[in-house]
Parts: C-alpha cells; structure tokens; sequence
C-alpha cells in the first residue's frame, strides 16, 4: 500500500538527533577557528571528522545527511550566483576559459602519466587524470564569501575557470568509465556530452539571463506570493536537478539561477531571505566532507607515500595550469587563481566512488584520491586568505 | 570502509528532482487556493494527491521527503512558539487543560466502543480509540498563521489543549501498544511514560522560558556568530529530536524550543531570520500528508461508508470535548476551540502506521484511519475561516 509512511517515527527521531549534532558540531568548529582567526570551513570539516566514523562515529552519513550535504553546496553557490552578474563573467571570459582549460589539461596529463607509470591499465590511467582534474568550486567560493572577495576580478575568474572545468571534468569522467568498462574510447558519446553540457550552460546562463533583465517581472507577479524566495529557490532547485540529470554538477545549475535572478530588480531582498537557507544547509557540506575522512585507511606507510605524491602532484599542476592561463592578471592574480582552483573536495570524492563503482579504482586507491580531495580542501582556504590579506593583487585584465 | 558515499550521483539529482518537484506543486496549489479565497494548506494537500501515487505517481514518498516533511512541521510549532509567550499560555492553562483532557477522552470512548461495537479485540479496539484521540496542531496553527489570528484567546487555548492532548495521546498509544502485543495493560509503564512526558514540558517550557528570560544573553554572546539563527534553529533540533525520542511529537519540543527564544530580547531579528526556513520546510509537510492518500483502498462501499463512520465519529467527539472544555470562552470561543482541535493530520497517519505493525490494524482499518486524518484536514481549514471571519467571538477568560 502506498499510504504507509516508510520510515518509523523513531527513525525519523534518529535522523533530528543527526541533524541536531551535526548542526551544533559544526557552529562549533566554525567559532573555534574564527577565534584563532582561521577559515571557518576548515573548522567545520574538522568537526565532521570528529564527529563521523574516523574519531567518535556518533553520527552515521545516511541518504538524509547526503541529500542535506548536497542542498548545502547548492545553495552556496546559489548564493555566489547572486553575487555575480552576466557582465562581469563575460568579461573576464578569456582568462577563466584559458585557467579552465590549462587547468584540466595538466592535471589530467599528470594523472594520466602517474598511472602508467604506476603499471595501471589504460581504463585506472584514465580515471586517475579525471579524479586530478575534478575542481571543488564550493570550498573556494565559501572562503572567497567569508573574505568578502567574491567581487574580485580573480574571483570571477575562479568561478569562470570552474564552469570550463566542470564541463571537461564531466566529459573526461565519461570517457574514462566507457574506457574502464568497455575498454574502447568512444569519440561519438563524449562529443554529444560535450554539446549537451555547454549547451545547458549557454542557454541557461545566457539566455536565461537575458530573459529576466528584459523581463524581470516573471518573478514579481503581483499577486505571486508575498516575496520572491520561494520563486527563486524552486528555479535554484529546478536548474540544479536538471544539470545534475544530464550529468553536470548540481551547483552549476544552481549557480546559473542565481545569475539569471540577480538581474532582477529585487535582486536585495531576496537575497536578504536566502541568507538562512544559506546558513542553514552549508555546514551539512562541509562535515559531510570530513565525515568521508576513514584514518584507519592509511596506516600503511606506502598508501601515505602514495597519498602525499598524488596531492603534491594534484596540486602542482592544477596550480601550474590554473596559473599559466590566468597570468594575464599578472603574477599575484594569477596565483589567487591558481590556488582558488586547488581545492578538489566532494567533486573528487565522487569522481573517486564513480571509479571504485567501474572497477578502475582498487580500495587503497580510491582511499588515496578521497584523501587527497579533502587534503587539498583543508590546505587552500589557509593560503588563500593569506594571499588575500597581502596587497591587494597587481594588474586587472 | 566508511568513505564510500551511500548514494550514487543519479540518485542525489533524482531526490533534487522529487524536491523540485515537491516544491512547485506546493506552489502552485498554494497561488490557485489563495486566489479562490480557500486556505493554502488545502491547496498544498490537494497538490501533494496529485503529484503522489494516488494519480500521478510523479513523486515517491523516501526517506528525504518524509524528514522534509517533519522539519516542515517542526519550523512550522517553532514559529507559532516564538509568536507564544508563556504568560499569555498559562493564563488560558485551565481552558486548555480542560479542553485537552475532555477532547481526549471522549473520542477514546467512541473509538473503544466502535471498535467494541464491531466485534474487535481489546487490542484494536483500545488502538482506535487512540487514534480518534490525536490532533495534529500543525495543521490548525498554519491556517491560524495564515488568517493573523494566533494572537487571539482561543488560539492560546488551541495550542496549550493541543500540548495536553499529545501527551495523553502518547500514553494512550503506549497502553495500546502494549495490550495490541502482550494483551495486557500494564499501569506503571503508563505512569512512566505520563511521568516523563510532563517533565519534560514543565522542565523545558517553564524552566528554559525563565532561564531566557533571566539570561537573554545566553544566545547573543557578543562573539558568537553574526545573527541568532543558528543558535535558535540548533536549539530546536535539539529539542525536537529530543522530544521525539522520549516519543512525544517532535514539535512539542520545537514548539518550547520557540517559546523559550521568544523570551529574549532579540526576538524580532530571529524571526525575520526564521522566516525563509519557515516558507521552505512546511509545504513538504503539507504535500506529504496529500502524498499518503490511496484512493484505490475506497473503491470498497463497505470501506467508504467505514470511513464516513469512523470521520464523523472523530469530528463529533473531538469536537464536543473540546468544546466542552472550553465553554467558559463563550459559545463562539468555545466553537473555534472545538474546530480547532479536529484535524488528525500526520498524527493520526503516525498512530495507524503504528497500529499497522504493532497487528491492531488489518490493512482496511488502516486505510481508514488514514482516510479519516486527511479528511478531518482537509474538513477544517475552512470552517476555521468562516468562524474567524464572523464577529471576534464573545467573552474571554
């Protein structure tokens, strides 16, 4: 019968009581690390190790903490999105599109290289350049927001340069899985994922835009409500579902509906009445990611070797490749961008459960990548925040 | 091992999709019942039969939606507790007491005696008793919201009599359990339950208010966070999840939680900062209960005329009992009070979810008390209207 509720009313208590630690776990961690004057976000990850399997196991990552960690990132860059307007990513089109590109591609080539040289078939070559490339736009945009930053022209860059990525990104996740399961590069499939992902982007991005700067009374019908929150988080919802439907990460839809509503005139307002759900659901992203840390999985010294050359090289070259695209920003911008596109985090961390899924991933090696996705997430918001604090950045495009 | 995220990446965007989807049919059938001048909530409902398997099929009814729908009725008594002060409740305490105890008692003897009077056992007959006795005052408060009038006498009275209500109700349903299992009654476990249910309402209602009301300060440490959100919104979890494993009704506790935040100075900023979770959450909860109709279990005359036996049953005793209760408010007071206290809503779907596995109910008597809880909601939204919108009632306490 369709009518019987499908969880119990003490799972349903479990599942609060979940919620309610990782909440209170998290504004904990975060208070820490503002006293000592560190990001907050890393404080929260730290949280989630604790509090996750790796430390205490006092919460489990169900469905509920997973779709709530997913929402979290969503209404992030929902949030970037509004604070970021068509003009200013076009004009920095250029930069963002060279670091995207020369991010994916260096990064890629060295995982490619690392599994080769490794001894790993074709198919776990493959995948190791894909998981490399993966760019976790989330962690930087909310170091970026904590800073106030994101009206920078590196910021822009960084956020244009993660579009680009994420569309590669994607592409290469396919071919590596047909190439892991089928054994066969297939052209033809790669091609129409391409066109799918950049289509999406254009038209949303684009078209959506330019629909609601010439008509931003679609969202303020008079009689349509008393505010336009819930308009704008049913259009954030519905773009993230659909990008993450034909395969592109769910918060490059939510992004997009964030652009296209800050056209609108009431572009304040609703950004007043987004900023609880944007208080709300991130810090579920950010211990969910610590919750995924397992200590027990490197206490063989040679996956720790493995570890720190797979992160050092992870880091190299998308710093080197994010860098020689954006040095049109001179040489301060340019790093701001580099580091920004370091961070691999939940990205990484799926790119490596896809891998262990198609069989080209072994446990210590999918163990390495998710390690290095969340080494590389708790070293950057440091070190950019730094790099911010110096003078402000030479040369503007 | 511990890493591997628990859901695959199709399956977080096909939940995004059930939430969009969850969303927009809210929406609309919000914006359609506002317009014909009938409350919303009965619009959200009627949404959620369409969308769910009753006639669509669009949205399956999983895990996240059901924790959606909790914390949509968890914000929901949050709010209507930051709107309560504790004086304004113990001064309508007599009321209510009375008004919770009559409108518990008679629909318990007209369930026992139908149940009786139909040739059931103890077991199920002691259960329908308990599920005729089950209010769910989320469903009364949204329209009370929605019409302004929570500030009102009555409204009080609803609310302490539906607090009232809920821990009888708990204790009725652990009797029944009890007897449904073991055909015994067994008084002491009884009075443990009563015991602890009262605790925890005196200690946390009574004792949290005057905590925060001596201490305001407790939640604005100068440093601690920009705005009270997060330390509110925690602050009811953690009440709500711990009121739901003691086995009281989650909102119980979300519902002190408010009322205890209400007493601090700070009260406005926090409910402006409410006001998104409070617009995001509850539409899930009022598209749930639509989602949990099947409309293929009443293709049976004998059934439906069950179910408009058992639904009138269910009006006449709970309304009389409270109504009861309440007359000192006037006749037109006690009314609203007597209406007031009818919707079953989640809480009657909870009790024969629980009668279902506990053998009381067969699969038709389940049916019906499901059917009897979406009527008595969808019956009193409004007849609630009409009586707010004739002349203020007469007398006050």
């Amino acid at each position: 019968m369709s009518f019987v509720p499908p969880l119990a009313a003490s799972t349903v208590a479990d599942i609060l009581l979940d919620l309610f630690i990782v909440l209170l776990a998290a504004k904990i961690g975060d208070e820490i690390f503002k006293r000592i004057r560190q990001p907050a976000i890393v404080g929260e990850i730290l949280a989630g190790i604790i509090v996750g399997p790796a430390v205490f196991g006092l919460v489990e990552l169900g469905e509920t903490l997973t779709v709530f960690a997913e929402l979290g990132v969503v209404f992030l860059l929902f949030w970037v999105g509004l604070e970021t307007r068509l003009s200013d990513l076009l004009q920095v089109g250029k930069v963002a599109g060279l670091a995207g590109v020369l991010g994916v591609i260096l990064p890629f080539a060295g995982g490619v290289a690392l599994g080769f040289g490794m001894g790993e078939e074709t198919g776990t070559a493959v995948f190791l350049g894909a998981a490399l490339v993966a760019t976790s736009v989330g962690i930087t945009s909310a170091v970026l927001l904590e800073m106030g930053a994101m009206d920078r022209t590196e910021s822009r860059a960084i956020l244009g340069a993660a579009i680009v990525d994420d569309i590669l990104a994607l592409v290469l996740v396919g071919v590596a899985t047909g190439i892991a399961e089928t054994g066969e590069f297939d052209p033809l499939t790669a091609l129409v994922v391409l066109a799918i992902a950049v289509g999406f982007v254009v038209f949303v991005g684009v078209g959506g835009t330019k629909l609601l700067q010439a008509r931003p009374a679609l969202l303020q019908t008079p009689k349509f409500s008393e505010s336009p929150l819930l308009p704008g988080v049913i259009i954030c919802l519905g773009l993230a579902a659909f990008a993450a439907e034909i395969g592109l990460a769910a918060i490059i839809g939510a992004f997009l509906a964030g652009m296209m509503i800050a056209e609108t005139k009431d572009e304040d307002p609703i950004e007043e009445e987004v900023a609880p759900l944007y208080a709300f659901f991130p810090p579920f992203f950010f211990v969910v990611i610590g919750m995924q840390v397992d200590l027990d999985a490197f206490t063989d010294l040679g996956t720790d070797a493995l570890l720190l050359g797979v992160t050092a090289l992870a880091v190299v070259t998308k710093f080197a490749g994010a860098w020689l695209g954006a040095r049109s920003l001179g040489p301060k911008g340019a790093a701001f961008v580099g580091v920004g596109m370091v961070p691999r985090g939940e990205v990484g961390i799926i790119v490596a459960s896809i891998g262990l899924a198609a069989g080209a991933f072994d446990e210590e090696l999918f163990a390495v990548i998710v390690g290095m996705s969340i080494l590389t997430t708790l070293i950057v918001p440091p070190v950019l925040r730094r790099l911010a604090d110096a003078d402000a950045p030479d040369g503007v495009t």
